[in-house]
């Protein structure tokens, strides 16, 4: 068996238990994000603003991933929230039977949203399906708005790109109309969101999306 | 063949390139350091201020991995020195024989530091040796003190941890003295710098420290 055929037979069988959960999230009515960005851009700290805001009107819950440490999810549930930590031993994005078999062994619970962040890394979770319904990338404008075209797998993959770390705009170099040019070419019905957790700002329009998305997954199923 | 025998045949292939790198380096008396860390913490940018601090004292030339763009090679190249980019073909890291076959295509000429410039990643890079004299870990201020924690592998292997951008600083919450302690936990030898590519800070101490490891490398093989 070659390398080639080695790394094929682990995205068919990722692709098969990938099937399972979005058969499970589609019985659940439970619409699922994997969120991807650099180690850094703040996907714990998005999810964090998040709770804050939807607290007492959605069922939020979380499934992290990292190559150490408890602490984003100790973070989230700190929140409130249901929150498990996959520890990936060393590799660097989390895949689907990892998933699977973290929902079996720590039951999180009916959920409306589930929020699966994984390892930071731009590069290696772009190939794992982990049966969700779309894809967010993060990118924090102190990382330089040449990120999209450097790493233009997740781009053209993720559904939405929220940029983060507004409220540090003035102190960088970060062209934002670049970095929407870059994103569109790459994803061209893709949304495009600028956050700060900081502020506030973007905040409640990245919640109307997941609201959005949830009474359409929950029309398409009904 | 299973997915562990194609893991430790790739990871043996690359040793014995590394070591021949390595020779190489030995012969020209050239220093070599492997920069790691995220995308967007600013190794270009560190390039580019060691660069301007060094021109015309020391022959520096620089190898760029990235999955796309020739974007970082053209900066470096714009500041006078030789650079060459591999393009990764979508892989995380790069590895002893893409660097070999580089020099042997294109000749950087005689080099007192060659930069090899990771991709942006701070998992895949961690296990392959590039040949180098040390690996230099970069954390930006922007990212948070929990990532030597999160990804400890990087942080134990790096010689030298550069925190970046500490410009910015008294706009985030990053706790420098919970870094130092996490990153002398991981390397007790090691070495943490703190730098500012904008207004200069550190920069003459990391210019200094490669002049002395040059100087104990010739001294060493003399």
């Amino acid at each position: 068996m070659t390398q080639v055929d080695v790394r094929q037979r682990i995205l068919s069988d990722n692709a098969a238990a990938a099937t399972t959960l979005r058969e499970r999230f589609a019985a659940s009515r439970t619409l699922v994000l994997n969120l991807v960005s650099s180690p850094g851009s703040g996907k714990t700290t998005l999810l964090e603003a998040t709770v804050r805001a939807l607290a007492g009107r959605l069922r939020l819950g979380a499934i992290e991933g990292d190559i150490a440490t408890e602490r984003d999810a100790d973070r989230l549930r700190a929140l409130g929230i249901p929150a498990h930590q996959i520890l990936t031993g060393g590799s660097c994005h989390l895949d689907a039977r990892q998933v699977r078999g973290a929902l079996e062994a720590h039951d999180l619970g009916p959920l409306d949203v589930l929020f699966i962040e994984n390892v930071g890394n731009l590069v290696c979770p772009t190939s794992y399906d982990l049966g969700e319904d779309f894809k967010v990338a993060l990118l924090s404008v102190t990382e330089g708005e040449d990120k999209p075209f450097k790493y233009p797998s997740i781009f053209a993959k993720a559904e939405v790109t929220v940029v983060t770390k507004a409220d540090l705009l003035p102190y960088v170099s970060f062209r934002l109309d670049d970095v929407r040019a870059q994103v569109a070419a790459l994803r061209p019905a893709g949304t495009l969101l600028v956050t700060s957790a900081t502020t506030g700002r973007g905040i409640g329009e990245w919640c109307a999306l997941l609201e959005q998305r949830l009474a359409a997954k929950r029309a398409a199923g009904a």
